[in-house]
């Protein structure tokens, strides 16, 4: 039998999906699963997308230019543009989902050794891309204890070395929900124009920013402009993710044009989401007005339950729908595959993503797990109920939650 | 301004899209455009495919499982059951289009300055997929002498090295339109078995053969199993080429374990391509009779018609709906520019992929051509005559076409 590739072997199993099979055995027993390991929204895509696909009068799905459909590319352009995001069609390349953007960037700006910093903990897949350009991550970390806040500039000015060419953020921050401040954003534009890295700036959250707080884009950072990926995507904006439509961004011709040729090779993205995410620019806003009414609520719920139960910190994050979790146990990954094998609570278990591969190196999140805020309030009340319950009676866990709520 | 990567710059353009700018600019100037170049085909997706995508009744789009919904794996192992190959479901990983299964495949399989050998021509995408991975194409050459049949078996035991860890196949071929016949596959069993490589096997034309001919899967090969790698893909099957659905199949557990985990990080496919696709396998057997009975005559015309003409050679293909023709030209790319930008007969042009992009290195291909007989008759025969009077007028023809029709 011929050999795996030494980057197949190494490719991690994505910690938000790789303890399906575990679930799937849980729901064939009869207990339910509560999902809150995957960004995956119960919110309904908006009746525009649905019904252009339902009204489409296409007689034969033809490929679409492999920059995507120029009438959508136009029409995202103005949607930027009501974000202070001032671009034109030409800086717009549509991609099948964010993913493929994050891959054409990473193929297209740097060669296998080159080096990338990403402050983690961060989105799982960054790790995969990565690995499958065959580029380095270099994790700079944010703590807990800051709520996830980036690191002081110096700590990214350590990190670089000749090899370096550039840094990754998501903003607001899939695990941590972090929102980034302008102040932060022109710290990173200096290092940046100083050493002459790419920024990435994965966006897709971009609507969901809470407390009044405003999203900032790295699209709108003055001397870079030449520097900067944005990373784009439809599915948490109108909770499409199986549409797979997302897009890369950037004003920096060369690149377009390079990354034009990877996605050339794949000839096109899904014409069918193509034309759902066209359809999706006419959401009403008050659309996202429920919708995000609707995330406060749940964050608060979710947050608010954890940081009652006994040596569970949990900061709480002003945007997307992720919070970081610290859980009084030795190993998340133990912990979460037991949630699914052996426990339940009132006929229900609770799916959690271990954040151990949301970082470059597992240690740091072995004892934290990613929630995704994604079910209805009274659902996360019985997660919250469920996970209370399960720190009680787990036999691995590091802070005897029954004893401490006896002792209150 | 940073750089782009190694691997960026020497990324291929596409040379079935490359000169798209200049088609464009053509219509602009009123000169319609006969698309040659590309294998969009313009028969109708089946009523079934269709129907299910405006009926469907989802409230939330939402991601599918990472390698596709089973109940369309299911469906899909059924289907190629039907075709003689005994797989399940666990075999068959849904991808992007096909090119995300050669892509997952090359990243799971080879590492960075692995070899592969290929025939050529072939796909010209090959090259680029190649390219992402890192892995270096060894071109074994067919010949339009002999009709593009596979060399012999001597040809590729002269390229095997240490570094060779595969064979890749296109069947029926693009852009040859060849068609394997069992010896010539039970040939390359042979020496995969004896050096253990990767068997890829490109069959997305599996349907179009002609002539009578059947098609062999080298999913049938036996004593190979862990070794082949199967490309799939519903683009041409049902003419819906932007579902973008593909499939990425191997009985090989290990290898299918690892391209899952590639799979995971680009989290699903398309789940509206899903629906489609999974309808499709309902479309009845008289579609395809219609559909194979259409493209032998449109190969007729075109093929039958570009032998006509003085100084031009095009092989009859027996399978998928490509040829290649050599003209009587120094330069396929000069000439093909050169009939989107200078000239017109009838207020029409014709659009074709030069024929260099679809070799390893340019030179072999560098008089010929890919023509797509994917348009009506009276259009193709329109085809044809514009190249008559195009080779008769161009300056750079090596063939005096007006002389040689002066002469007979």
């Amino acid at each position: 039998m011929p050999s795996i590739s030494q980057k197949g072997q190494r490719m991690p199993a994505s910690p938000i999906r790789k303890l399906v099979p575990f679930a799937e055995a849980a729901k064939k027993r009869g207990t339910k699963v509560l999902h809150l390991n995957i960004g995956q929204p119960d919110i309904p895509t908006p009746h525009v997308a649905l019904d252009a696909i339902r009204h489409m009068d296409l007689k034969v799905v033809e490929y679409s230019h492999s920059a995507g459909n120029e009438s959508y590319r136009k029409g995202l352009a103005a949607y930027y543009g009501k974000h202070d995001i001032t671009i034109t069609h030409e800086d717009v390349l549509i991609t099948t989902g964010g993913s493929e953007a994050l891959l054409f960037g990473m193929m297209a700006c740097f060669d296998p050794g080159d080096e990338i910093i990403i402050p983690e903990p961060f989105y799982a897949n960054y790790n995969s891309f990565a690995m499958s350009a065959g580029i380095t991550v270099v994790p700079v970390r944010s703590g807990i204890d800051t709520g996830f806040a980036l690191p002081p500039i110096g700590e990214f000015k350590k990190l670089i070395t000749p090899k370096t060419k550039g840094i990754l953020i998501c903003n607001p921050g899939n695990p941590t929900g972090y929102l980034y401040s302008r102040a932060e954003l022109e710290t990173l534009r200096d290092i940046v124009k100083e050493h002459d890295l790419y920024l990435f700036s994965d966006e897709v959250y971009r609507e969901f920013c809470y407390d009044g707080a405003k999203h900032e884009s790295a699209m709108t950072l003055a001397g870079i402009e030449d520097n900067v990926v944005m990373v784009d995507s439809v599915s948490k904006r109108y909770s499409m993710c199986g549409a797979r439509i997302g897009a890369f961004i950037t004003r920096n011709r060369e690149l377009m044009a390079t990354a034009l040729r990877f996605a050339q090779a794949r000839l096109s993205p899904p014409t069918f989401g193509q034309i759902a995410s066209e359809a999706a620019l006419n959401t009403p806003d008050s659309y996202f007005t429920e919708v995000i009414g609707e995330y406060v609520q749940r964050r608060n719920v979710l947050v608010d339950g954890l940081n009652t139960i006994p040596g569970v910190i949990c900061p709480r994050p002003k945007g997307a729908f992720y919070c970081v979790a610290e859980l009084p146990i030795d190993d998340a990954d133990i912990f979460c595959q037991w949630l699914l094998e052996k426990f339940e609570h009132k006929g229900h278990t609770v799916m959690m993503a271990p954040a151990a591969g949301f970082y470059a190196q597992p240690e740091p999140g072995r004892r934290q797990v990613r929630l995704a805020y994604v079910l209805e309030q009274d659902k996360l009340r019985l997660a919250v109920e469920c996970l209370q319950e399960a720190l009680r009676v787990y036999p691995g866990a590091t802070v005897s939650v029954a004893a401490a709520q006896a002792a209150s």
